[in-house]
């Protein structure tokens, strides 16, 4: 535990402790202060566009030769572009975020112990969160704003890729802090190397959300101790019920697999009542997705005329999904709960009845009816932002915005009242819950 | 993934797999149904009152000779022993648990995303939770009580000292839980090898909960992947204020190290106040340690006269305790900091701006005000029982009741809205908050 600088554990240790002592500094500060620090967060990046958007095209221009060489994919490479609208957007969701209710010290449970034992349960923030993210240089903005809300210290890691405009997003952000924070509230980890030595700090940092690959995930959840927040893979199916209306179908189904094949709350897998089968409605139903790789449960291969999915848990990640046909709402649910990963699963079906039996009996994440899986994100879930969506049943689950940065501590207000004035009858419990 | 009876990793994944699917059981059950089940648990313990403690009689015939040679502590072997009065209030503390408002089904947030697009974050069941517990046999039928009312499944490993206790115990209460749930609903685990194979189930088992000794705790975090709810150790502080009172000092102090001392709520160090050494009322206050053994901050053993603490993190766990000299409130602060466990600390004062402070600036799961530590505790937070007490920031924090076996799920009823809607302007987001 040498301050060391030659010793990068010791760096990343440092780095780690600053960013809590900084963000016990932003967490005492009073609410409007707290949202004061967001907007000039929110004018720098409109002011400094122009430096962001100058190494923002740097690393565009560096991308270049990756994806022709095919060591990024051509969207990941566009993913990486910056914008001046982006930017205007990015401010925008970060004055939305400054805009939401007081997040820190709201009353979850009151309770009158006994006469004049007063005790609170309040919310507080978590303390320091590590975020590794991918490519797209506009989490960066997002995942600092809602830990500067939440009054938490963040470590953030992007990908290499977008280094440069992550640097300067750093010090736009952290330079827009002062004079009320130190800057050390949100470090930026620059080296791969650092994040083992952050993985270690399970005295110092309390959550890690890895937003990336299954393999990243995996990958993080098996070298630390420290709690992680996220989702490994996106296996989400919807399920057509025998009184789904076609055209809803087919436009649910269409935009649940379509709108963006990739997204970890896409359709995976198509799950149809059997009697659409029977009927022929199959294939209209089919016909919307008639730019996607069908591809039929291993034992529905002829029944279905298509050829086999590699696996019923299985994530395409692309213009591609299995379909299986299911004898009722019931068989659906089973099939989600032994092949799923309880992330997103929707049901098209007209019947109240058939919806509410899916609705309870779903255990996943997020549970439609008669909406395309695709509105499982903390934007459209009108959090402002996410950190994350977690398929973790623990502390958050769905798409993760402030909320998710908040822990509880119980406050206790007495007369000096001791345990053994319970024993003896002096103090007498009364358990009486009290407004909020 | 066989299911050769032969394999205990099978057996025990078969075990796990079935509390799941008794869980998804207990968890559709209706509210009155559920809590129907709880009355009929409660009224087992008491009929069942004969065979509960002749086998009980057993276990502590049993431990006896342990006591004697020395592998069994006195009190371990105290906390053993069920008694008549003992069930009746098991009992008791079980239906107190059935009259809680009903846990599952709230609504915790209610957002119109569009017109006609209705989100509820809704509290659902976590699932499948493993604890761990070490000799007290009551904890069996409380943690039981918990997993009930709220909708989970449940495995159980006691400590092998009350091995006939907790079988018997677990027979009675599955037995109750016929014919609308599966007894399969609780497992009871009783060997110590099946744990490792349980610990590798993270895709079965959402969170384990170890209750015991520093060792055990650290042993289950390093071993697995799944959530671990609970606290390693409890290095918990009173600050004695300069304007403090010195009776309620004395007495909440007192109460603090003495009502329990082996307690993970109870106080291991005393911080006191500059102005109490210099004017001597800290003589007066530490009269009322007069039994406890004294230590000092290693720096101030010549100020106080005391032989050094072995460290600042110490848990005695005994009629002993640490005592440090500080200048003010915001050095009681940062050496709870520094040094805690973030368990639960007090500090006992009559300025009110001095314990707002305490109040707002101390990270720990309990921060109190004038009353005494050991009031950290389930049942006296009017929790009903407790399933453990959390250090960890995520999840549950401090007692944890039913509330930590809960989860959320994200209930999204719409009428045909896709995404694609939301792009070309169709459906225009409103993030309108509805009431609850």
């Amino acid at each position: 535990m040498t301050s060391d600088a030659h010793d990068p554990a010791a760096t990343s240790r440092a780095q780690a402790r600053a960013a809590r002592a900084a963000a016990r500094t932003l967490a005492g500060l009073d609410s409007d202060a707290r949202v004061a620090v967001l907007h000039r967060v929110a004018q720098a990046l409109v002011d400094q566009a122009d430096v962001v958007l100058a190494a923002n095209a740097e690393d565009v221009a560096a991308a270049a030769p990756l994806v022709a060489s095919g060591k990024l994919s051509a969207s990941a490479a566009a993913r990486l572009v910056l914008t001046p609208g982006k930017l205007a957007t990015l401010a925008a969701g970060i004055r939305d975020i400054a805009a939401q209710p007081e997040p820190i010290g709201r009353t979850l449970r009151h309770t009158e112990l006994a006469d004049g034992l007063d005790l609170r349960q309040v919310t507080s923030p978590l303390g320091v969160v590590l975020v590794i993210f991918e490519s797209r240089p506009d989490a960066l903005p997002q995942i600092a704003a809602l830990a500067l809300r939440s009054g938490n210290g963040l470590l953030l890691k992007g990908g290499s890729e977008a280094a440069r405009s992550n640097a300067v997003l750093h010090g736009v952000i952290t330079d827009a802090l002062a004079p009320d924070v130190p800057g050390a509230a949100i470090g930026l980890v620059t080296s791969r190397a650092a994040i083992a030595d952050l993985l270690a700090l399970d005295d110092v940092i309390d959550l890690v959300i890895p937003r990336g690959s299954n393999a990243l995930v995996r990958h993080i959840q098996d070298h630390t101790r420290i709690p992680v927040l996220g989702h490994a893979d996106g296996v989400c199916h919807v399920y057509v019920d025998v009184a789904a209306d076609p055209a809803m179908a087919a436009r649910v189904v269409r935009d649940s697999k379509v709108d963006y094949p990739a997204a970890c709350n896409a359709m995976e897998t198509l799950l149809v009542h059997r009697s659409w089968h029977a009927d022929g409605r199959m294939t209209t139903l089919l016909g919307a997705l008639h730019d996607v790789a069908l591809h039929a449960h291993p034992d529905q291969t002829e029944l279905l005329g298509l050829p086999p999915a590699p696996a019923l848990h299985h994530e395409y990640g692309d213009l591609a999904c299995t379909v299986a046909v299911v004898d009722d709402v019931d068989a659906a649910i089973a099939h989600v709960h032994a092949h799923g990963s309880g992330h997103t699963e929707a049901i098209v079906t007209d019947d109240a009845a058939t919806a509410q039996r899916f609705l309870d009996g779903v255990d996943s994440a997020c549970v439609f009816h008669n909406a395309s899986t695709r509105f499982a994100d903390g934007y459209r879930f009108g959090l402002g932002a996410e950190v994350g969506i977690s398929t973790s049943r623990i502390h958050a689950r769905g798409p993760v915005g402030v909320g998710g940065l908040l822990t509880t501590r119980w406050l206790l207000r007495g007369h000096g009242q001791t345990v053994a004035d319970t024993k003896d009858g002096t103090v007498a419990f009364t358990h009486r819950t009290l407004p909020r």
